[in-house]
């Protein structure tokens, strides 16, 4: 005997729909390659993403077909997530900082059929092009540059891509939720990368746990600003999670040093960041240097090493952020356990829940 | 092309399984019918309800056949959702306040074929029963008492039952998510009560999406205490959520009096409570009258009808607690929609904020 209830499918796309329905005119403020800032919201970003998913299939990109990013934290890498894989392609995220061999080995594995890359990337997309003759089309993330164009005439533009695209498109109807939906591939592996192919399913119940209060503690209250990349796991899963909480989000682009995060942290009352110890080392260097206090952020969640217990009292005690240690890996979505307290702990002295916070 | 995830189906012996083996030690305090309290665990409502599943498995229950409950919130109401379902039957909640008539004709209409009802109901029970010729068995919740089986032939016993049980049984596996896990009728409807016919995805989808933050917010550093009863659509799903998130759990039995609750609150340090406006105003009836104040509690969801904007703001002024108001319905899991604020409002003053929360 069957349950009764409505049957909704596990779909990507149904978070950006529902972030857009419920949250619309919540901001996505994005820092662009040329340090330039982008402010949208998840109305804008379903909008792109849907126009996007309309010209991929009208470029003749059939379901499951892979199409890579190689990009920075921004807007349209966002609309790229939503459209690629709402309209039933496979998101691949391919990170710029592995070697050319390795680079070329992954697209050439992967069957790509485009690939979407930031301005930063365009030496390097342009050094292992001719490796790569199966890329049908290569997008710079950008609008239409007469400059660019007139030099690289094998580049295409992402803004003329999605004018392509219809205003009125829907989601295909038929994507089933255990179907493919975005494929990063691991270095951590003997031999070549391995990739990790997501689905719709996975994903969606990656995001829900995710937002739960014991992990990343999403609500629409939150601003969260990811330091991880989207090119590496999906950075953590939050683009999802974020936009199922109908949190603010702001895309840091290229600049993560101390003093561009911490602008970023103050003057958008960032909540939550996701980011590795490496990064949160230059952030504090800064802080100190400077003088300047994180009054909105509340908290961070720190993956990738072991965070030195140092770090975590400073974190607390200097600046009112709470650090969630966390830890994963790319065939687990990538969140695999994060430490926090229990009701029982509150029975212990205060000493003794910051000892079980440190260790 | 499919993705490549763990697939994991979404079944209710998954939480409870999860709870135990992440949050075994976790409490779960239990008021029984006579006012005397029952401490288990996770662990121990896993075990207890595997054994009940193999109980009636033994007895000749077969995949989604109805057994129904008539019970206030205790511990062996929770192992009874989770072994019933878990063993693959239809955990049918009968509201015991419907007139006999509405009773037998629910009882009658789901074809029960087990009533398990507390020692209250009694009474109820042996009104009606000469009606019911379809059920099996009747079982009291409680142990075998010499007294009452000489008195009523007719009755079994819980614990009898789950002695009868296989410590080492394990879950069917042959189990699928969308199969009918719970029923649950509506009286808000014209004519005779509907059935609501749950599987275990709404239910897990709705526990999961319950426990994040702008929800019901369950984190393992939370004690709920569920006053909306477990007959009333499952305690609005929060016996799911609580035990997905590991939070500690107090079920209040019979007595919901504002004494008896404000000293559970304090005795079991209980952070969250779930309930309707009359409970709330006999309990800040008493709280005024005897001083006493909730310095562990801090939010509650308040539901069923609109909750008075004095009520709120005693709530948040005299007692730090955050009222939280949802809507909903049976056939919602039941949860619809909650107030709660985002982040762009942090630009208001405060004044404009509480005015937020009070409409």
């Amino acid at each position: 005997m069957l349950g009764q209830m409505m049957d909704q499918k596990l779909l990507i796309s149904s978070i950006i729909d529902h972030a857009a329905r419920y949250h619309g005119d919540t901001e996505v403020v994005s820092v662009n390659t040329d340090g330039s800032q982008t402010r949208t919201n998840y109305a804008q970003i379903q909008s792109q993403a849907r126009k996007l998913g309309s010209a991929l299939l009208k470029r003749g990109m059939e379901r499951s077909d892979r199409i890579a990013t190689i990009a920075w934290n921004n807007y349209r890498h966002l609309e790229l997530y939503y459209g690629i894989s709402g309209a039933g392609m496979v998101c691949h995220t391919v990170n710029p900082r592995l070697f050319p061999e390795q680079l070329i080995y992954i697209l050439t594995h992967a069957e790509d059929k485009i690939v979407f890359f930031d301005a930063t990337f365009i030496p390097l997309v342009d050094g292992v092009r001719s490796h790569l003759p199966h890329i049908q089309h290569w997008v710079l993330m950008e609008e239409r540059n007469k400059e660019l164009a007139g030099k690289h005439d094998w580049m295409e533009f992402y803004e003329d891509l999605i004018a392509e695209g219809d205003d009125g498109f829907n989601w295909p109807d038929d994507l089933k939720e255990r179907d493919a939906s975005s494929l990063c591939y691991t270095s951590g592996t003997t031999g070549n990368p391995k990739g990790v192919l997501y689905s719709h399913r996975s994903t969606l119940l990656h995001a829900m746990v995710s937002a739960t209060p014991d992990v990343m503690n999403f609500s629409a209250r939150d601003c969260l600003l990811p330091v991880v990349p989207m090119f590496h796991v999906n950075a953590w899963g939050s683009p999802y999670a974020a936009a199922l909480a109908g949190a603010k989000m702001v895309m840091p682009g290229p600049g993560l040093d101390g003093k561009s995060l911490a602008t970023l942290f103050n003057d958008e009352k960032v909540t939550i960041a996701a980011g590795v110890t490496t990064i949160w080392a230059g952030l504090i260097q800064y802080l100190e240097t400077s003088g300047t206090k994180l009054p909105h952020m509340n908290r961070t969640v720190i993956g990738g090493s072991a965070c030195p217990p140092i770090m975590i009292e400073k974190f607390r005690d200097e600046y009112g952020v709470e650090v969630l240690h966390a830890w994963g890996m790319t065939e687990m979505s990538p969140l695999g356990s994060v430490n926090n307290l229990k009701h029982k702990h509150f029975e212990l002295p205060q000493e003794a829940i910051n000892e079980i916070r440190l260790n």
